[in-house]
């Protein structure tokens, strides 16, 4: 959570979405150096799809794109010597890591859950719908997997999962991943994470 | 043109493109730094689209990417030092300008007419549609708008463009600009324009 002191910046992405994993992986540090606070908010852009009329990424609907961005981020992940290989099937369904992660932000270990989520997804291309996988992230965090389970499956984080994917399509959210600054500027994509920073730094003084 | 000596790097565009802007305004100097030769290659998207279903731009079909892209570009244009202001109607019909380009690309002042294009469409709102906004335009090159215009409409340039937009197609461009190195890596939009031209940079030696 953002202190009173330091310029926040709200990291919006889907464990599915394939440029949210650079951008998971990069913006701790950027932040840090920049002295802007990030808070990650996992949503889903399911709903966010659906409301625009795909059932599915647009990766998969429009295949020339597709087959451009898998050879964009390979040469991107080298570029930033992130390992990579492509999810099968893709997307993942990303319901379950997205409301374990809530579970894990309020606890304090979901930062570093969610990159061990994208890490597992992109790298070691594991489903990360398998309840077995995200058991087995778990354990550095010392928190029991049943007991953590058991909250990312209970009535107030469903609820907070929604409550989230909502508020992001209200702050203008169409794709992820997507970063807001305190005074509401939206930046889209891996690529604008620089900016982002830089006016969420330059917001807060 | 590109000498036997300098890597080679395509720019593909379409003067309707709001990205393709910032991109046709940066490539000359970033390209002639890192030594790489840039061949203009206006095409026209809208043929590209409708492959992909779309009767418009997803700008106009997407309302909330296409606030986005807005207040991105105007974002970027700021950064950059570029003026802008959105033009109306948007998009605005390419295809006489894209043809003119091709005329002056084969004379020797199509970049510089490129340029003046994205200006006045992105900067003075003027309509690329309009054919005395385009004779207007050539009068700094010595190019005499009549004959101009007259060549523009003949069959090989009409021709021309539509297989400069199937050449297009066939590499793989869905978007614009687009750029596509000599060993085919292609790179889509303003933002990939320096990984573009440094791929380029090492291709070529």
């Amino acid at each position: 959570m953002p202190t009173r002191d330091m310029p926040a910046l709200d990291f919006w992405f889907d464990f599915a979405s394939t440029y949210s994993y650079p951008a998971a992986m990069r913006i701790a540090p950027l932040a840090a150096t920049a002295g802007v606070t990030v808070r990650f908010r996992p949503f889903l852009l399911g709903p966010i799809f659906k409301a625009q009329g795909w059932d599915t990424s647009p990766f998969n609907l429009y295949p020339a794109k597709g087959r451009y961005m898998w050879r964009d981020l390979e040469r991107l992940c080298a570029d930033l010597g992130l390992p990579f290989r492509q999810p099968e099937p893709f997307p993942q369904p990303s319901l379950l890591a997205a409301r374990v992660a809530l579970v894990g932000l309020a606890e304090g270990w979901g930062e570093e859950f969610c990159r061990a989520v994208f890490r597992t997804e992109f790298s070691e291309a594991s489903r990360i719908d398998d309840v077995a996988t995200i058991a087995q992230l778990l354990i550095p965090f010392g928190a029991a997997p049943d007991d953590v389970l058991a909250k990312a499956r209970s009535e107030p984080i469903k609820a907070r999962l929604r409550d989230e994917t909502q508020a992001a399509q209200q702050l203008g959210v169409f794709g992820a991943p997507s970063f807001v600054t305190a005074d509401g500027e939206l930046f889209w994509g891996n690529d604008r994470l620089e900016h982002a920073v830089a006016w969420a730094a330059r917001a807060g003084h």
